[in-house]
């Protein structure tokens, strides 16, 4: 079963988490989304955390999980805190983690920000 | 004539700021693009500042000028720091600056998610 999980830095402020949360859910309700499960944690300042959301999908039912960084530049957190994390993360037996580009590497992220403008 | 301002935080890497010049680059050259010129500005710890990404759209001819800030969430630095550097931006008469909804806001966020995931 694959899954998605978003990983975001984590804020001090509830609603900015709770953003993230709401993207999550937007992002399971997306008519284009394939994953049986999708789900966000946090590298710091609110919970889950990155081996606490692994883990909740992989019991699930989760075999193939994949981690998205919720992060727009390739900063310290992207290269090195967020890899550290899932590999702290006790991934069972028969169950594989990658972690994908971070948001700020899409292709699509010009033509969003063109939308955010209003220009089309 | 319309101009759009990217407006990133701004790092302490070179190699991050780049990314967004870069960006600000492929949003210029994207199909899409109905803006006359598109550029960049940082909040902080890189050049050039908002009131000096302003000022150069302004000299270049720009007379309706969208910010859009680069940011996935509605933390300090989008509520009150970008406003603020706006506001002390110099803006002649004739010339329009208004702020749009920051890029974590976007619709289109969870369908990138998705694509940056591999899933479709």
């Amino acid at each position: 079963m694959k899954a998605l999980l978003i990983v975001a830095h984590g804020s001090r402020r509830d609603s900015s988490n709770d953003e993230v949360r709401a993207l999550a859910h937007a992002v399971g309700l997306h008519p284009d989304n394939r994953y049986s499960r999708v789900s966000c944690a946090f590298l710091e300042l609110a919970q889950p955390s990155i081996p606490d959301g692994i883990a909740a999908l992989a019991d699930e039912g989760a075999d193939d999980i994949t981690v998205v960084p919720y992060f727009l530049s390739a900063g310290r957190h992207v290269v090195e805190d967020i890899p550290a994390e899932v590999g702290k993360a006790g991934i069972p037996e028969g169950v594989s983690v990658h972690i994908a580009p971070y948001v700020g590497q899409s292709s699509a992220m010009a033509g969003l920000l063109l939308s955010q403008g209003g220009s089309i």
